[in-house]
C-alpha cells in the first residue's frame, strides 16, 4: 500500500479543474474553500473520521470525550485556516456494543464544545459497523478570499507553533493528569485562527506531528523549513513533540518583520525557525535532515 | 436498542435553535439547509454512510459499484429536495483487504457519477477501520427558500412516485439482469428534482423503502396517508415495492388539481394516493394500516 501523502496525490491527480463549480480550494489543504455566489464570505469545509482502535479505545476513552475529540479534530481545521465554525454534521456507524446510554454521553461530550463554539449540529447519519466509525464535517465561514491556507510562506518568513508540544502523546502513555486531558479533550485554537488572519501568510494544525505537518506546509509552499527544537510540554519528549500527532496546535509561518506577540491570551507562540528557497518539502532540525516521522494510517 | 427514527428523534431534542447560524432546516429531511449571507442560493447538505457487510459485500460487489453507489445515495438526497448538485467529500476508512487498486476502482465508479453530474470531489479523509466504511457528503444549491421539503404536504395533495418499486431488492436476490444493475447503480432523480421544485409540495427520495419513507413524510407533514399499491417493477414482489429499499425514486405531493404529466424524460409518474387528515405518520393501503416496513439499522 503507498502512504497516506501518496494516496492522496493520487486521488487528487485524478481531479478535473473545479470549473465554475464553486470550490475554490481542493484537496490537500485542512479545508476545501467553497464561494457562495454573491455572499461576502468563503465556506470552508472540512471532514475527519474517528475509528475505534484506530482513533480511541473502548476501554479508555469515555464516550464523552470520543465526541468531544470528533469535533475539537473538524474544528481544529477551521482554526488552522481562520475561520468561524457554522455547523457540523455527524455520520456514526456503531458496533454491537454501542448502547443508546453510549450514544446519549457521545453527544454530551460533543454538544458541550459544539455550543460553546457556536457550532450547529445540523444533521447526519446513524447505521452499523463492527467498529464504532464516527466521520464528522465541519462548515465554517471566513471574509471572501482571507482564510488562511498551507500554500502562501514565503522564503523568509519566520515559523511558529503555539503552546508546548507532546502533549497528547505523553498523555497517551500517562493515561492521567494534565497531558492526558490535552490527549482526550484537545482545544481547537479557534480565537488564535482568526488572530492570525490578518498576520500569518500560511497556517495548519498539528495534527499528525510536527514533522509530517511541517513537510507538508513546507511542500505545499515550495519552500524548505529551518528550525530549532520547538517548545515541549513538561515531561514530553522531544520525539513527543517532534512525531507525536493530536497536539491541534498552530503551525503558522508570517513576514519576519511582522511583530506577532509573545503570548495570545496566555497561549504561547515561539518562533521555532525560517523557510528558505531550497528542496520543497525538506525540514531540517538544528541543520540535519527531519525525516517526517508523524502518524501515517498506510504505513507498516 | 431504539429504532433507528427513535434515536434520530433523540438526538434532535437536543439542538438548541439554531439562532443566526445560517440553519435554516436542521436534523430529520433528506438535507439540511445553510443560507450563506447574501446569497441567492440556499445550500443542501446531506451525509451518507455505505459500510461493508452492511451496504455492500467484498464478494459480490465490485469497487467501481461500491464507489457510484456512495455518491448516488448522497446525489438523491439532492434530487429529492429540488437541488444542483455543487462538490462532495469522501471519507474511507479502510480495512486490510482494501488494496490501491481496489481504492483506484472506487473512484473510477464515483467519478465517472461526479462527472456526470457536475459534482466536484472536493476533499476527504483516509483512515484504517475493520471494514471498509465510506461517508460522504454531498453539497448541493436551490433558489433561496425554494427547497422541496418532506414538511409540505397539505391534507388532499395527491402521492406520487416515479418509476417502479422494488427493482433494487429484487436485483440483490437475483445477482444479475436489469434488476441487479438498478440495485448495484441506482440512479439520482436529479432532474426529476429540479423539475418538481415549482411543482411538488413536499418530496423525499425512497432509499428505505415506501412504507417506511412515506410514514416519515406523513409525519413530518403531520397527516396520514392512503395509498393505493404502487407500480412494481417487473419480476418484483409486492413486499419488494413496499418495504424493499434503495430503490431512489422520488416520493411527492402536489395538489390534486395541479398537472403533473405521467412521464418525465421516459420515467413514470404514477399517482398512488391521498394525504388526509388524521392520525399523524400513519399509511394505510386499500383501507389497511401498513407498518413501517423498510430498512432499520437497530431493528434485531
Amino acid at each position: 500500500m503507498p502512504t497516506e501523502l501518496q494516496l492522496i496525490e493520487r486521488i487528487r491527480a485524478r481531479i478535473p479543474q473545479a470549473r465554475r463549480s464553486g470550490i475554490t480550494l481542493g484537496i490537500g489543504d485542512d479545508c476545501a474553500i467553497f464561494r457562495p455566489r454573491g455572499s461576502p464570505d468563503d465556506l470552508l469545509f472540512t471532514t475527519d473520521l474517528l475509528v475505534e482502535d484506530v482513533h480511541f479505545r473502548r476501554e479508555t476513552h469515555k464516550p464523552e470525550d470520543v465526541g468531544w475529540k470528533a469535533l475539537a479534530r473538524g474544528l481544529s481545521d477551521i482554526a488552522a485556516m481562520g475561520g468561524e465554525p457554522r455547523f457540523c454534521l455527524v455520520s456514526l456507524a456503531l458496533a454491537e456494543w454501542n448502547d443508546a446510554r453510549w450514544l446519549d454521553r457521545f453527544y454530551d461530550g460533543l454538544l458541550e464544545l459544539a455550543e460553546r463554539e457556536k457550532t450547529v449540529l445540523a444533521g447526519g447519519d446513524l447505521g452499523r459497523s463492527a467498529k464504532t466509525t464516527c466521520d464528522i464535517v465541519v462548515c465554517g465561514a471566513a471574509p471572501r478570499g482571507r482564510a488562511l491556507r498551507r500554500d502562501g510562506a514565503r522564503a523568509g518568513d519566520a515559523i511558529y507553533v503555539s503552546g508546548e508540544l507532546g502533549a497528547s502523546a505523553l498523555g497517551l502513555r500517562a493515561g492521567k493528569g494534565k497531558a492526558s486531558r490535552r490527549h482526550l479533550r484537545p482545544e481547537p485554537r479557534l480565537a488564535l485562527g482568526r488572530f492570525l488572519r490578518t498576520r500569518a501568510t500560511a497556517a495548519m494544525d498539528l495534527s499528525d506531528g510536527l514533522s509530517l505537518d511541517l513537510h507538508r506546509l513546507a511542500k505545499a509552499s515550495n519552500l524548505c523549513a529551518e528550525i530549532a527544537a520547538p517548545p515541549v510540554f513538561r515531561g514530553a519528549s522531544l520525539d513527543d513533540a517532534l512525531h507525536g500527532g493530536e497536539d491541534y496546535e498552530l503551525l503558522f509561518t508570517a513576514p519576519a518583520r511582522r511583530a506577532i506577540p509573545e503570548r495570545f491570551e496566555q497561549l504561547r507562540l515561539t518562533p521555532i525557525g525560517t523557510m528558505r528557497r531550497d528542496r520543497a518539502g525538506e525540514v531540517r532540525m538544528d541543520g540535519v535532515v527531519l525525516a517526517p516521522g508523524g502518524y501515517d494510517h498506510f504505513r507498516r
